[in-house]
């Protein structure tokens, strides 16, 4: 065999190997350079913020913690003795919310990963806490830990996942005490990228706080110094924040943490039916929140969380991706944008099947948080079935639609290369622009590449299976985990990581 | 039998028919209250118009037929002796586009279903002109007159549906010398919605007019005064307009009929392989095209098409729905915006089936259009297989979300009832708003209601058969097909367009 018949040969294998990788998008710091899409006049933002303040005041929110009392009376809100009702002055609200930064950095174990949570920054976030997995072939199934290893490792390979906003599956077969410590150690050990810690109690979010310090290599002052690891915190709309939400909040704003307060305001079930009324107690909600993260730590990064929905009427459930969810996703940015913190919007569907009504409903919630300026968007990719399922072709649909829009954000480049007004001259009236040189140079990079859309005319696709997009979805999401490897983790922390999951095993987790 | 139990059935009787009824959204003349978002800077947008006047001045487009060249000619353009070759000066076509009309009424032979062309307004039209039709019962076919009338039955059944944009589906079935005889009249007896005439030199298009004069009840001058109907002319790009084209647009214009102006730039193939490069080929041909309708009759209502996309690098073939086709869409809107001139964008998608991807590639057409502040976006419903195929499935998907687009284009109510800050209130902190006076009241019109999208549990959605998206849409086009009551046609008019059409295929049509 000669030299050269063995260079064409790892050519060959060099070229196999590139066509067996998915190709994708790399890893971008997402910015979206176009302004946002405004629902609401500025009269109207003032008059939810009005009516927000009126709630704040005159009805109040409960508080279920002590401790959370004796921080919001310390600092002089009006809590009416012997309950757990707190009430607000609008002077108090505004001046304790400007605390929160405009903008931070969120640290991922990777550098490379770390995530910019301000203004015009988006960065996009699985799918977090359905009961169920399902896929093409198994159909669906109660979550477990296989499916989760198997979605942090997609969660991992695809560059347009920017962060884990908690579980992307709940792993029910593992006992509910030391879940939280399988669960984040395999964050640290199968990715490299931000994920969140669930607020279910002190314990949780301190064993959590341990577990990213030890993954990260960090004393607890550097972690302090570092926002590394986030929680969304949810109100139990109408009015009222639960003690485990508020000793993780509490927690985690003293540790320097992200907060993500979050109400899940559903209009005509935890909310008013009409849209204005729901957006009005998701603000007042949002802003109690992030003024219990400011009182228990000024300036801890906060976030405004929106999630305001609409029921089903005939069914009372609730239903995602709706035009309601849509104008309310806006109308959520132009608040947050208003107190100057940064936003956090939702993905969503209802659909059962991964079909047309999963891909429009999740595309009309996408156009909301990404033109609502959302620097995160929680539930981006997975989603089925109302947050009840985690679909493996759903997610790859999804990482397709997220793409498609990182690249819409990329705007137009003007120059006079790219006016190519010498190659129009050059080719002429009636000519075509295969064979110009200007096109060839450019041709293969020219435009972004899908992942599942099929662009072949109709006989290639009907001889190649005539498949839907939800079966080419099901090759590639098996082939991005036939080919996963996870990110390297130095083998001291790996141990340490190790021990201290196997301690607080023995100490019987959270009990 | 009382008089009470009669009434009683009359009602249960009138409930079923209701039931029985499929729920749509009114007809509205919608208006896009949100600002457009724009890709391009405003210096990218005088570079991206200094780069087609560059084109227009210095290469110039061909012109296929003598009455351009002596319109063209006769106002100043340089035509090269010998040739069909056009040049115009910049100044010119500042000029001479600046006399097309910024807004107008389109009348429909319903006065009820007039279109507003103009800024803010949007309007949605049926897929025009693939080839084949399918349906999920029958498959694909070849484009036939029964198809054709279903489809235009459809149209005027859905609301959402403001106006034809060419033949639904080709008839191929019948001559084509006459088949524009036929398919006019259809339009005049199962719709009464704006419709198209293509632009297949004159004799179809003085077809057009007189079908439409009789079908409207007009005389030749109360047509002059009136734009009824209206003709796309496509350029084959680049820079050539052919005869049977101008034939059309001359008469058009002359008529004081619309006339929508639209290259066909592909990227990569008729056009420059850059967005910035097709979208100047894309503005020179189009202000070119404008030029002709304004020179043979200034004031005459055009419109600036845009169509541009990109080509699949892998197969040459054209891409629908691309992030390069949103991106193209908003700057085209900036364009046309720039030169006060009402604006048309386009649908589209190259799915085969019916599926995650024939919808995510329609709603990235779909939001480029409504946020490109498009007066008339073609192709909306119906649309599969890069404009190859009518589908009567994809068609009610498309219904589906041309209608929640229209619901997101309702911005959001806001005064004290909307507010609810007294029903927050009254409800409290941890109840719910299920039973409050303020819910009962509005429950039942408060959202949304969509025709297909299932919001059900899942063992709901699984007893009724665990369908998808594109089965339920199969049920609801048979239903709408069921229903469909023809709007009434005056007797004299029918008879008066039934001698016209015998007339003209006795005479052979068009040779």
């Amino acid at each position: 065999m000669t030299e050269g018949s063995g260079r064409a040969q790892r050519r060959a294998s060099r070229l196999e190997r590139r066509s067996r990788t998915i190709q994708q998008l790399p890893w971008r710091t997402l910015i979206n350079p176009y302004e946002p899409i405004a629902v609401a006049s500025d009269d109207q933002i003032e008059a939810i913020h009005d009516a927000s303040m009126h709630i704040l005041e005159e009805t109040g929110m409960d508080f279920l913690h002590q401790e959370a009392l004796d921080i919001l009376s310390a600092a002089g809100a009006d809590v009416t003795p012997g309950t757990e009702r707190v009430r607000f002055d609008r002077h108090m609200v505004e001046e304790v919310v400007s605390s929160a930064p405009e903008s931070f950095n969120l640290h991922a174990r990777n550098p490379e990963h770390d995530l910019v949570i301000g203004p015009g920054s988006i960065n996009f976030g699985m799918i977090a806490s359905p009961p169920n997995a399902a896929d093409a072939d198994e159909g669906r199934r109660t979550g477990n830990f296989t499916d989760y290893c198997s979605f942090l490792r997609l969660g991992q390979a695809f560059n347009i996942i920017h962060f884990f906003g908690g579980y992307p599956v709940e792993p029910v077969d593992l006992p509910p005490g030391t879940r939280h410590l399988d669960c984040l150690s395999a964050f640290l050990t199968l990715t490299d990228k931000v994920f969140h810690a669930y607020s279910l109690g002190r314990q949780r979010i301190q064993d959590a706080l341990e577990i990213v310090r030890i993954g990260y290599g960090l004393t607890e002052a550097e972690l302090k110094e570092q926002p590394s690891v986030f929680t969304v915190v949810n109100s139990s709309s109408p009015l009222r924040l639960d003690g485990p939400m508020i000793e993780g909040l509490v927690e985690m704003a003293r540790m320097n943490q992200p907060v993500v307060a979050t109400p899940f305001t559903l209009a005509g079930a935890m909310a008013p039916v009409t849209l204005a009324g729901a957006i009005a107690l998701q603000n007042a909600e949002a802003l109690a929140m992030i003024m219990l993260t400011q009182l228990a730590n000024p300036g801890a990064p906060s976030v405004y969380g929106a999630f305001t929905s609409n029921v089903d009427m005939k069914s009372g459930g609730p239903a995602f991706g709706t035009p309601e969810f849509t104008r309310a996703a806006l109308v959520g940015g132009q608040l947050a944008r208003r107190y100057r913190i940064p936003y956090r919007s939702t993905g969503g569907t209802a659909a059962k099947a991964v079909d047309a009504q999963a891909a429009y409903e999740s595309q009309m919630s996408l156009w909301g948080a990404v033109m609502g300026h959302a620097a995160m968007m929680l539930h981006g990719a997975g989603w089925m079935d109302g947050s009840l399922v985690a679909s493996f072709e759903k997610f790859i649909v999804d990482v397709e639609m997220l793409q498609m829009m990182a690249e819409f954000l990329q705007g137009v480049a003007v120059d006079d290369d790219e006016l190519a007004v010498d190659v129009i001259a050059e080719v002429g009236p009636g000519g075509h622009f295969f064979g110009a040189t200007h096109t060839l140079e450019r041709y293969e990079t020219a435009f972004h590449t899908p992942l599942i859309s099929d662009w072949s005319n109709y006989e290639t696709w009907l001889e190649a299976g005539g498949q839907t997009a939800e079966q080419r979805a099901n090759r590639i999401w098996k082939q991005a985990l036939a080919e996963f490897e996870p990110p390297p983790l130095p083998d001291e922390r790996r141990a340490e990581l190790e021990e201290f999951v196997a301690r607080r095993k023995e100490e019987g987790g959270v009990g």
